[in-house]
């Protein structure tokens, strides 16, 4: 059987398994703290204090729990002028840890989609963020021996698809990147001339449209559900034959 | 010309450029922070703190400057039982950025090493740490051109010198390591069959004397400087014409 593809790749959080989820419950839980520090802000104005101190960070910490957590203890001192006790930043880091070792929880039918193509295409998974947790997550996601390697990068853009490919001595033509998010996953893969599969989130913050070129439209797809990936994938490869 | 190698790599923290050094000034900021903060305990009995939190929490955290300051902030939390104030725990958030930000100074002769080398072997550097802060680095020291690759590995053990190798399809006789740790750039490579020169740091706490097998001496070399290294390599690519 002619393959379509060389090269399959998925990104991880919030397109495999769950992982917004759990830093909305520690935004929680931090206006939580805050309130019970006497804290009298309205949870969107803390919402805004603590994306600009992130967006701020960004630069100094990349993305991850650790980078995360020092944002929200930074805000915190910063929100009560140096008033919160010390005490009550360690709730923070306790949030660090549980949200570090916390269960690995996939979508509906992510494991059906990738036990699926292992089998016929050697498959990556592409993740952003902290390495060492970034690798436990996939240990623990029990799908680790479907993927052929595992890439953990500092970010997503056309020059680090094209230098992974590049690698791997794979075509991006011969290329096919799953994921969520549209700027990270799906722009910078059709650019270098890839295919790219949208599966939005179901806890996007805002539900991201994909802008694509219309030169690029013929390469890309939007799923609902990772359930409809190995059709899609399949009928793909019916063309080729 | 007969090469001896298919593959040099460097390690780069301690061994390239500057880094013990940093987390030793970190140190001292965080023993004032404390005696200002009115902790009437020795340096010794702090320093014994630090490390044991910094131990607990590597299974979170891993390697690199958030995960030291993370602990820091919990050990100060600790030793003060919640009495220290927070506005002073800023001064460690701010440690972490200057940290991450401050100039890379490489260790005499490291430049001059790896662009003789450069010349004649296909160079990779392995980094241990924070993916973002490694990458960053790299790009701040002004060697970055004369890696073909560079690879930021959560842990440096035979698994994933192997995985390495095996990915970049060398051999592990033909695969020289450069670095100053025994534990993590000399003792994984030899158990591989591969070489390894050791460079001691000039800061290691301790000198660290390697415990090489017997039947790896061959292929294991000690050098003072990375003055040296040109050198010992032409001797051994000597050996193989």
């Amino acid at each position: 059987m002619t393959r379509f593809f060389d090269l399959v790749a998925f990104d991880g959080d919030d397109t495999l398994w769950h992982n917004e989820r759990s830093y909305r419950t520690g935004r929680d839980r931090f206006h939580r703290l805050l309130a019970s520090a006497g804290v009298a802000m309205t949870e969107d104005e803390i919402e805004q204090r603590v994306n600009r101190t992130e967006l701020r960070n960004l630069d100094y910490y990349g993305y991850g729990v650790s980078s995360f957590v020092l944002s929200l203890i930074e805000t915190a001192i910063e929100i009560t002028d140096g008033r919160i006790a010390s005490g009550d930043l360690r709730e923070l880091i306790d949030l660090a840890k549980q949200m570090l070792t916390e269960e690995v929880e996939l979508f509906d039918g992510a494991r059906e989609a990738v036990c699926a193509l292992a089998g016929a295409y050697p498959l990556m998974l592409i993740t952003k963020g902290d390495l060492l947790h970034q690798t436990s997550k996939v240990e623990r996601s029990g799908l680790k021996a479907d993927f052929r390697s595992v890439e953990v990068v500092a970010a997503k853009n056309a020059r680090i698809y094209a230098d992974i490919l590049a690698r791997y001595d794979v075509a991006p033509e011969r290329f096919l990147m799953v994921g969520n998010s549209v700027r990270s996953d799906v722009l910078p893969v059709l650019e270098l001339g890839g295919w790219a599969v949208h599966v939005p989130a179901a806890l996007s913050w805002a539900h991201e449209h994909a802008d694509v070129p219309d030169a690029a439209r013929g390469r890309y797809f939007e799923i609902e559900s990772l359930r409809q990936l190995a059709r899609l994938v399949e009928s793909l490869n019916g063309r080729s034959r």
